[in-house]
Order: C-alpha cells, then sequence, then structure tokens
C-alpha cells in the first residue's frame, strides 16, 4: 500500500490479510445463503458459518497481533496519515474482539443466530411471545457487551459507536429534536392537501420478471456500476455483498405487479455498490478497504435511490425508457404521473416501504425504544404495547399485527442494537453530500440527459476512492465543509415536497 | 455417529470436523467461481482459495491430531467396522500432508495454479510450448510426491492410489490389455457396417436454453434428485459439487443446436449427485462422508448416463416428452431415430464427447502417456507428436492442432496424474454393478415406464448409504460377488452394440 514505511504497521497490514480474507469467506457463505441455499442445508451452513466466524475472532485474538497494535497505538511515533488511519481502524474493529470477554462473544454468537431462527417462526406466526424470551437474552447480551466496550453518558452509546464510530445518543437526540417536528408539520400539511387526494391512474399490470431484471441493469450500467466487477441475483430482501474489490454483488426483487420497486433496489444497492468499486484499489485487503461506516455507506445508496432516483428529471431520463420495456402496461402514461408515484407520501406501518418523509419517524420510534430497552426504561414485555403507541403518535397507524408491528425488522433478532441510527444518518449525509455537488455540479440536468458519468466520477473523487481513510466526521468536514446536520435534508425535503404537493 | 465408541477415534471425528468445513468452504469458493464469479475477480478469489487450502493444510498437519491417528493406527484394539473405516479413511486422505514435506505441497499448490493459468492461455493459443514448461514442472513435482509417498513397482502406483485407494499400474495395465483389443475389433466391425453409414435424418434446429434447462430438471426429479437439498446451474464445463450432504448441486451446459448433451450431462451428474443425497446423514461431517473414490463415483454418473439414458427404454419413455419439449423441431422423429442418435459411435479427437466404445480407449491413451511421464521413458517435448500416433493407433484419427490433441483436458496443469484411470474404472464398476441390478430388477421395464424409484433405491440400500465405509475392493465384493472385472463392461458393449450396428 502507499506510503505505508512504518515497520509495525506493514506487520499489522501482513496479519490483517488474513483476516480480510475469513471476512471475504464469511461474505461468501453468507451471500449464498441468502441467494442459492437449498432448502434443507440450513443447519449445515449455519455450522460452516460458525466455524468461519471462530477462526476469524482466533485471528483478532491472536496475541502477537495485538502486541504490535497496542504498541503501535500507544508510540508517539511519526505515522502518515495512512498509517494513521491503518491504525485507528484496526482498534476501532478490533474492539469488540479485544474488551469483551471470549465467553460473552460466543455466547453472543449462539444466542443470536437461535434468536434469529425464533424471530422468523415468531413473524411468520404473528406471535411476540414467542421471539420475547430471546430477545430478552439478546438486550441482556448488549447491556454487557457495552459494559466492556466502555462509554461516558449512556451505555447505548457503545453499541451505537460499533455501527457508526464517534456517534453517541445525545448526538442522535439532537438531530431527531430537529428532524421529528418538522417532519411531523410536514406530514400534516402534506395530508391535509388536494394533491395527497388525488390517484394517478395507474392501474395493476402485469410486469414480467425478465423484462425487470433487464431494465434494473440497463440503470445499473448507465450509473456506472461495473458488471465485470459485479452481479446481481435475487432474494428476499435486497442487499449488497462485497467479496472483494472486483467482486461487489446486489441483490434485487420482483412482484410482478410492480414496476417501480425493483427499479428503486437497483439505484439503492447500486450505490452501495458503486462506493465499494470505486475504492483505491491499494487499499485491497487492508483495514482502509471498504466503507468507513454504515451511516456513509447509507449515504451513497439513499443518493442514487432518493437525490437522483426520485428526481422529476430522473424520471423524465427514465419515461423512455419504461415506455420501450411495458409499452401497453404504461405507454398511456408520463413523466408526471411516475414522478408522482415515487414520490407519493403515505404513512405506513412498514419501514423498509416508506418514503422519504416518514422514513425517519420509523427509526425514531426504533432509537427511541432501542435507548429505552439498553437503559431498562422500557420492559421488552411492553415493547408491542409502545411501539404501537409510538406509531400511533408519529404515523398515525397502528399495526393490527405484531408481523407488521414490533416483529417486522430483522435487526434485533440478528443482535444489532445501534444499526437503525445508520439509516437516518444516511439520509443526512446524503442530503448534505448532494447539496456539496449541487454547488459544481448540474445534477438535474445531468439526470435528465441519464449522463451520470460526472456524478459519479464526483463521487469517486471526494467520497468512495478514500475507503476507510477518513473518518465519518472528517469525511463530512472535508467534503461540504461542516459537520453532519440535518439542515440539508430538511431544505431538501421541504423544498422537494411543496412543490411535489403544491404547499 | 452410530458404532463410534472407542475414544481415540471419537477424539478422531472431533478434530476431523474442522477439517470437513473447510473442505466444504473450499468447495463453496471453487463452485461460486465456476458458475458465478465476475470476470474481475479471478486474482482475489485465487487469494481465497489459497488461504483457506493453507488452513486446511494445517489442520491435517496438527501434531495432536497426527499423533492420535498414529497411536489409533498402531494399535491392535477391537474396532468396529465403523471406527476401522474412519481410521482407514484419514490415514489414506492425510497421507499427501504426512509424507510429502510442507515445502514441496506449498510448491505444488503453487506451481499448479500457475500452470493451470498457462494452460488455458496456451490451450486459447493452440501453443503446446508455452505450456511445456509448466507441465515439466508438474511432472518433476509428481515425481517426488510419488517417492515420498512411496510404492512398490511403479513411482505411477503411488499416484494411482491418491485417486483410487489401492489402484496399481499394473492392475490397470491388465485391465486395458482385456479393454483395448476387443474394443479395437467392436469399432472396426461398426466403422465397417451399412449402419454407420446411415444418416439419421435429424436436421440441425434451434433448441431454446430454458426449454433444455426445464428438460433437464424434469428428468433430475423424475430419477430422484432432491432439488430441496441440491441445485441445477451453468458452467462451461459441467460438474457436481457437495457443500454438504444436503447442498449438493450440479451445472450443465446448453448449445442450442443440440438437444441431447444437457439431457445427458443431467443423468450424469445427476448421478453423482444421487450418491452423495443417499448417503447416511449421521456420515455428515466424519470421514465416512462423500462417495468412496473417484472410480466408484463414476460408476454412478455413468450408470444413469449409459446404462439409463443411453438405453432403448428409457429413450422411449422420453419420446413423448421430447416431443412436448420440442414439438416443432423434433415430432417427425420416434424413439429409433433418437435411440440411434445417443448411442452413435463416431471416433474423434475430444475425449469428453466420445461415445461409449472409444471413451476407454482415449483413456488408455492417457494412461499409457502418464506412465511413460511418470517414469522418464517419455520427454515431455515429444508429447504431442506420441499423442498424435496414439489417436492414430487407437481412433484412427489425428488431431490437426494440440488444442484438440495433448491441450485438450484441464486434468495435467491442475498437477493431476493418476485421475484419467477412474474413469475407465468408472464404467467397469457401473456395468458390473448394472449387472448384479438386473439380477434382481427389470432396468429396462422400468425405465420405459420412467418408474425409475426401484433403481435408485437399489444403489441406496447396496452402494450410496455407505459413504466411504467400504473401499472400492471391498464394496464390488459386496455388491456384486466378485472383484472388478473388464467382462461386465464388454459383454454389456458388445449386446448392445451388435444389435445397434446389426453386427
Amino acid at each position: 500500500m502507499l506510503g505505508i514505511k512504518n515497520k509495525k504497521v506493514k506487520e499489522l497490514l501482513n496479519s490483517y490479510k488474513e483476516i480480510s480474507v475469513l471476512q471475504k469467506t464469511l461474505a461468501l457463505l453468507s451471500w449464498d445463503l441468502n441467494v442459492n441455499l437449498p432448502a434443507s442445508a440450513g443447519e449445515e451452513r449455519a455450522l460452516q458459518i460458525a466455524y468461519i466466524t471462530k477462526l476469524l475472532t482466533d485471528r483478532w485474538l491472536n496475541g502477537k497481533f495485538r502486541d504490535v497494535l497496542d504498541r503501535a497505538v500507544n508510540k508517539k511515533e511519526k505515522f502518515t496519515q495512512e498509517e494513521k488511519a491503518v491504525i485507528r481502524n484496526l482498534k476501532q474493529a478490533g474492539k469488540y474482539y479485544f474488551k469483551v470477554p471470549k465467553e460473552i462473544i460466543t455466547e453472543f454468537a449462539e444466542t443470536t443466530s437461535r434468536s434469529f431462527l425464533a424471530w422468523q417462526e415468531a413473524k411468520l406466526n404473528n406471535n411476540f411471545g414467542d421471539f420475547l424470551p430471546h430477545l430478552k437474552k439478546v438486550i441482556r447480551l448488549n447491556q454487557i457487551i457495552a459494559q466492556h466496550l466502555g462509554y461516558e453518558d449512556n451505555p447505548y452509546d457503545a453499541l451505537l459507536d460499533m455501527y457508526e464510530p464517534g456517534l453517541t445518543t445525545s448526538k442522535m437526540k439532537r438531530i431527531f429534536s430537529l428532524l421529528k417536528p418538522e417532519l411531523l408539520e410536514l406530514l400534516e400539511r402534506i395530508k391535509k392537501s388536494k394533491t395527497y387526494k388525488q390517484k394517478d391512474g395507474l392501474k395493476q399490470e402485469d410486469y414480467p420478471v425478465d423484462d425487470q431484471k433487464q431494465l434494473a441493469l440497463f440503470i445499473l450500467r448507465r450509473i456506472g456500476y461495473d458488471m465485470n466487477s459485479g452481479r446481481m441475483d435475487v432474494s428476499s430482501h435486497p442487499f449488497t455483498e462485497s467479496l472483494g474489490r472486483f467482486d461487489v454483488r446486489i441483490t434485487n426483487r420482483y412482484s410482478t405487479s410492480d414496476f417501480i420497486e425493483s427499479m428503486m433496489v437497483a439505484l439503492h444497492e447500486g450505490g452501495h455498490a458503486l462506493y465499494e468499486q470505486g475504492i483505491k484499489k491499494e487499499y485491497s485487503q487492508t483495514p482502509l478497504e471498504g466503507g468507513v461506516s454504515l451511516g456513509v455507506h447509507e449515504s451513497q445508496s439513499r443518493f442514487w435511490e432518493n437525490q437522483i432516483g426520485r428526481s422529476y428529471e430522473f424520471i423524465r431520463f427514465v419515461t423512455p425508457i419504461l415506455h420501450a420495456f411495458y409499452p401497453q402496461q404504461l405507454m398511456d402514461f408520463g413523466s408526471e404521473t411516475f414522478f408522482k408515484r415515487v414520490v407519493r407520501v403515505r404513512p405506513g406501518l412498514i419501514r423498509t416501504q416508506a418514503d422519504e418523509i416518514t422514513y425517519n419517524l420509523h427509526i425514531a420510534i426504533r432509537f427511541e425504544l432501542e435507548d429505552g430497552l439498553i437503559n431498562e426504561r422500557i420492559d421488552p414485555e411492553d415493547l408491542p404495547n409502545i411501539w404501537n403507541k409510538l406509531m400511533k403518535k408519529y404515523l398515525g397507524v397502528v399495526p393490527t399485527s405484531d408481523s407488521e408491528g414490533v416483529l417486522q425488522d430483522v435487526h434485533w433478532s440478528y443482535g444489532s442494537f445501534g444499526y437503525f441510527p445508520t439509516y437516518t444518518l444516511g439520509n443526512l449525509y446524503a442530503a448534505q453530500f448532494a447539496n456539496s455537488i449541487r454547488r459544481e455540479i448540474d445534477i438535474e440536468k445531468l439526470c435528465e440527459k441519464g449522463d451520470f458519468g460526472p456524478i459519479l466520477s464526483w463521487l469517486r473523487t471526494n467520497i468512495h476512492q478514500h475507503g476507510s481513510l477518513y473518518w465519518p466526521d472528517e469525511l463530512v468536514r472535508k467534503v461540504t465543509g461542516e459537520q453532519l446536520n440535518a439542515k440539508y435534508f430538511l431544505a431538501y425535503v421541504k423544498e422537494k415536497y411543496k412543490r411535489v404537493y403544491s404547499l
């Protein structure tokens, strides 16, 4: 790697290669599980994943590696920027292994793999009670883990920091205290508007899966996704998986009655993938490989999905293509109709189906609940009740079943507490980055022409190539000149949706 | 596992689990490489495979594991049959790691991964000279490996034994000395027959890939392949990969101008897969998992491909299905025509396209060459010449290019010397097993009805379930009452092809 001369850091890079290869191997085992695994092979695959995870843990806990890292961390040597970043990233990624006792790591892995299965069952049977004992264990283990990781104000901080370095509960509270009132007010006005009640005339039609796939691939190629370093498959929940710098795979899903979702998924997952495909090649198999945080990663998917894909100009560009793919189904409709559909605001029960206005309210609910659960202000038994009350309060809708309510997301069953807020950070980063891009580039004009090269090029230069060199706060200051704040997102949604709903 | 009480063996089984999981992980990395890998990701994948291979080697070389195994091997304890088989299989599979110095193992892995790439290039450019230096290294390393493994008469024996336990050069020579004259005579008579010159009237038509796929899946389900424990994908060379007892995947390939190959590939790979899917569940993750040898494995693929698929009765069964899938293309033709096509004998240049008569002659050539190369009776520089002479002698055809000649197969580039003969063993085992089945079951009658259940059931009971419990020689004696011999295969081809060619 460029810029690495320090002997200790070289030693660290050498050891890290094993960690990197094991992570990629795990990524393949998990990608294949979601995309290809035959129905009966679940248990075998779980064994394989558990074993490679164990090997990975062993590599982190390798005494010599830790020793060199400790000495590098404590040394007041003159490190280059890349050397510093290597040490910082290893310290951050290794924290979990170094500070949490091995028994807890093992117990956590076993508990969460069981609780994931229990959640699947419970969601299917709409029975929160069956998931409850597992959830309690997961919460208790997260509390223990937080104690070991350490924190200043709130144990939840220790968990947040694992997903977004430097993120704290109070920082997140400040963000939501700005977002919530404004979004709620905007939502109220939208709901009262005339446009809200208007029908767009689009009917239920049949959109063949293969056409949707071809259209998604067309869009992906057009925005710059390199199909020689990736592929698109099908899975029940779309995701992006990097099996290496030249093997960044995305998945999509197709409903034959809807032509929009698979297009938006292509833009969203494509955004994640463009980030990974744009990172400097020489960072491969080093601690600088991969996007820097979940929040920044989500900014890239949200940028392409919302800032680009949900713009009138993009829809103008894509309209003739939609007509070419679905002449019978869509020829009677134009850009105006398609645009209204992709920016339609509808408070709903399901986070993954939420629009740009209500999405962050779904996250606000989860954030409040996680903070309450970790700090024992909320009893897990009361979760369904409190969930439904918060849904009523923020979104004005109440789930009729826990499957559509508190059981809808996989995250808690996987053991992830502190992950959800990064989705909101992604929305904010995306708007703040977009604001900076707009100072230099006329995004809308380019979108209308379908000429995404200059936009990707800007992202590559300013964000992608750096991989994990700059931490999120450094990166956002470097790119936008200020720290992350909610004003760009609020300005963006207000301006856009006031226009859409003629407020 | 049933029947295992011995403490030492239990310890061995425990250690073997890690080896088994690493082997499955490697299998996934390799399956994905052949089926899914994006064009640019080759180098990254090679790194991943090399690292997991290194971990696997380390597990075999683990001092404690080897110690327990050595003590178990030397102990005159009363072991159960399964315990004995566990020890025997570990000794056999571990031999390479225990007897060959680690430097040679590493050098061999590196040399063969480079020589594989060189072979790909050389075949593409039809340039044997570019492959020659790599081939020389591979041969030299195989000679060194043979010395370390040890042998009684011929260093080639040490290599043969790695692919088929107990196989020796002299045993293989005996087999070919029986096969060759009879096959050559039969071939001469066939070539002189009237039928040989007749055209079957089948024209070049278009057979859509998706139809071929559906037909292959239909046949696979029909013969008993469990799609919940497997899947069928596409690769340039069809293969079967077991990623676990419940994840046995096959691949196929489709040429739009031919409806037969993909059907025969489905039967062939399906045969391999049925074997793996039929092994006792409790053998999973033990040294008894998986088919016992390459020869016995190939017997299962050849049985379904040739004994079943190339029978008149199977073709009778499949004819209405072919008509249903390809009405325009095939409605004018009937079982007689289809059968004549699938049993057509044509001496050709390419082993993988050979018929039942000439196939073993292709193998005889490779066997002679391997024995000559390992024993330095043949200079690698002369290979293309000698290859072409032997092709002329046995098959009466001479390649016009090395790509269609000495460069056609991947095996030597991978480092495999001693693998080819197992293909012929597979043909012989298949005929010998089929002879035993026919004593109990009317295969032809069942084939005509498409009722393959009783046939599969016989194979499950007598062969599949045992996995690697019995060694090939034990198994064949147990199943057929005598040791492997060529007479059943010769009787089978003579009877079948005399009828087909009205000799």
